[in-house]
């Protein structure tokens, strides 16, 4: 018989690995089950459907089931949830929504791809029905309906990180007054204090309310109870994280870490002979901290997914790990930030320094030249680079890249300096602002 | 009596050497010479003035001559041109153009900083009046009071390189008509063939016409000769590229090296003592291909003036070299390159790999998404990157910064595929085009 492979989760990461095995070895009998009505989409574009600027949820959708099944014979089986695991068995017990049965299914290797869940924080009246996650195309579409139906007038976004902030543009741009609601003492908690603030002025300047330092308590019907008061709110959105769908394979006995994500190698095998791991379920290596970390983000869950289908396909490829990269936009707004910031660094172990730059994104002297801040974060003594965080106007974003590949290749900030980085008037002024930053960072250091 | 150091040449290099080593020596006796009206002025400004971009020249004036003298006590003195050099004497000839005199000048140490000059061809009717440079602003502003003057309605650009290309889109933004001359078998001969006629085709469609293997034979008052018949210019732009201005040293014994510029050593230290050198007159040592190169551009300028005026101040920095990078737009066409391009590879005797893909700029799903194609060079048995090329819309050009942070660092082409890159809708596809064109060109490796 075949040698069956299983895997679980048909997402970024789980039809990833089914592709570059089927690639690899034409003889592997591989079945994808996946609890949700849909494979292989994109859930980072759910804020700009709910925004309008995707006409469609089904846009986001990279492949269909039937194109894996015609073109790679996968054998992808939708709305097909996998109750338990069976490891010393070797079955996974199954329960197919759609005919409402349940059987048993052998695998020789097994694929953990689960992906992650929303957190919903455990609060009072958080099950009601104008309280809303985004972590599915489902998701999204039970917000757009209800945001329609009620016309929605005031939403509270609960919690200023990414999801939070994309939210909070969507919303906004539908033509809702929306309020962010933040625990912390700033947006934004993977920049240092002074670059967060940088973000939530700008917000604040496009018309979106923020508050920060504040609880949220609980959700009635018209409003949201928070440590500052009660915010009116037709429409809650809660972006407030995501953890990792695990427990499903660390209750049979895989074993968990950081945040109960699974824990693997850099083949992405996790310590169970045969299963392996991938996407928002496992957990990462971070490069600059050389600890372990939980990173639910699609480009790692695709990046995983590969590696574990080479590996269990019989080739030969690892994961290193991530620098902890991340951009996104509210407005016209971008924000990118890759490694660690200086608190971060800090509570690391590191002796660390850092320097904020102003600049602009094009040459000052042209009329349309944006605003851009750089801050980089460097160690003592060896003058590596830990890390940079960028907020500015269009363009300004994707310059984090330069700071993660150098964070990648473990240069110096000096190093930074004398990088050959393009430039023309309607990219950069003639020290690119990273550049202006190194040099300021490096005369601190 | 205090060192002497004399600075020949007021632009981007000079005046960073100069404020350097000011910085690291209070008591040096500094003088800079500069043979035209301004000093610290970004020449690459000029196409945006001609455009209409930039209100005025003056605009591209990075800091005053007074700025200096009054922050920094260095003596600047405007037109003033250094005739010639005496090694042995240690001494300059100088010739005070404002007051029609000249005199001689002792130095201690020389920073040799005269930049680049137009190559203007050797052909007839190359100096009547219609036949314009872009070097100086004083060649720009001359420019402009031409076309208006004579209302140019058909515009003839010599050479399809970079400033060719930004003057093309300076003049049809006018409201001229423009032919683009250009005597090799694409424009950007920076690029290969295939990437560089995405080049030439995206010009078309913006309405330049570009005539490829066409030789200019010479110039007639209202039409330009061509070894494909004659074409009417009320305007000709000469976009024939910088030639190191050397002479001055060479001449004196100063060695010089690809293209005549000054052979200088990795603190910009030429091999006569004492005398430093810097910019466009300079060499440049090319990280990938390991050789020296002349590269006059800003960012080079800059990078080497500082590290001069830090050693001339007693100081320690070196320059490591370039990786060829280079970034530029024609309308909404934006093109980058870095390291070598195929043909440059072979070449230099690497056995190379190429790969081109299409992909977008943003996720494909949004509406607005542009075009972006990435050509990426390694070489057999290493693996090692080479070289990219970007040709695509907005949001493009400067992605080529990830690949000189690479270059720089020796990657692999399959550590690009790992790399952290920065990902979100708005920004990027899930696999950045430089990691589907690394994974491309991987399979082929």
């Amino acid at each position: 018989m075949a040698e069956r492979v299983v895997v679980v989760g048909g997402d970024a990461a789980g039809m990833s690995a089914a592709s570059q095995a089927r690639r690899r070895r034409d003889d592997l009998d591989i079945v994808a089950l996946e609890r949700g009505p849909l494979v292989s989409y994109s859930a980072c574009g759910i804020p700009y459907v709910v925004a309008g600027d995707i006409g469609s949820f089904d846009r986001l959708v990279a492949r269909r089931a039937q194109e894996f099944r015609d073109r790679h014979r996968i054998d992808v089986r939708l709305r097909h949830e996998v109750m338990a695991v069976d490891l010393d068995g070797r079955e996974l017990e199954v329960r197919d929504h759609d005919h409402g049965r349940t059987f048993r299914l052998g695998f020789d290797q097994l694929v953990a791809a689960t992906g992650g869940k929303p957190r919903r924080p455990d609060l009072p009246g958080v099950d009601l029905a104008h309280v809303h996650g985004v972590q599915t195309v489902a998701d999204g579409e039970a917000l757009v309906a209800y945001a329609d139906q009620v016309q929605a007038k005031r939403v509270v976004v609960v919690g200023g990180g990414y999801i939070g902030l994309e939210m909070a543009e969507a919303m906004i741009r539908r033509g809702a007054a929306v309020t962010v609601v933040e625990g912390g003492p700033e947006v934004l908690r993977a920049l240092d204090l002074e670059m967060g603030h940088r973000v939530r002025a700008a917000m604040e300047r496009i018309g979106i309310e923020v508050r920060v330092g504040v609880k949220v308590e609980g959700f009635e019907p018209a409003s949201v109870h928070t440590s500052d008061g009660p915010l009116a709110a037709d429409v809650v959105v809660l972006g407030t994280g995501v953890a990792p769908a695990s427990e499903l394979f660390t209750e049979a006995g895989v074993p968990g870490g950081v945040q109960g994500a699974l824990r693997v190698d850099r083949r992405q095998h996790t310590p169970v002979p045969g299963v392996w791991a991938a996407g928002d379920c496992a957990e990462s290596f971070h490069r600059v901290s050389q600890q372990p970390v939980h990173v639910p983000l699609g480009t790692v869950a695709n990046k995983q997914g590969r590696v574990a289908g080479i590996n269990l396909g019989g080739g030969y490829a690892t994961f290193p790990g991530v620098v902890g990269t991340a951009v996104t936009k509210v407005c016209s707004l971008e924000v990118g930030h890759s490694g660690l910031n200086e608190a971060q660094a800090a509570e690391h172990g590191f002796m660390a320094e850092a320097a904020t730059i102003e600049s602009t994104v094009k040459a000052g002297y042209l009329d349309d030249a944006g605003t851009i801040a750089v801050r980089l974060v460097g160690e003592r003594g060896t003058g590596r680079l830990l890390g940079g965080q960028i907020v500015g106007d269009q363009g300004a974003a994707k310059r984090i890249d330069v700071v993660a590949t150098a964070l990648t290749a473990g240069m110096r900030v000096a190093d930074l300096i004398d990088l050959d980085l393009g430039y023309a008037p309607p990219f950069s002024s003639v020290w690119d602002p990273l550049q202006v930053a190194a040099r300021a960072l490096e005369k601190r250091l």
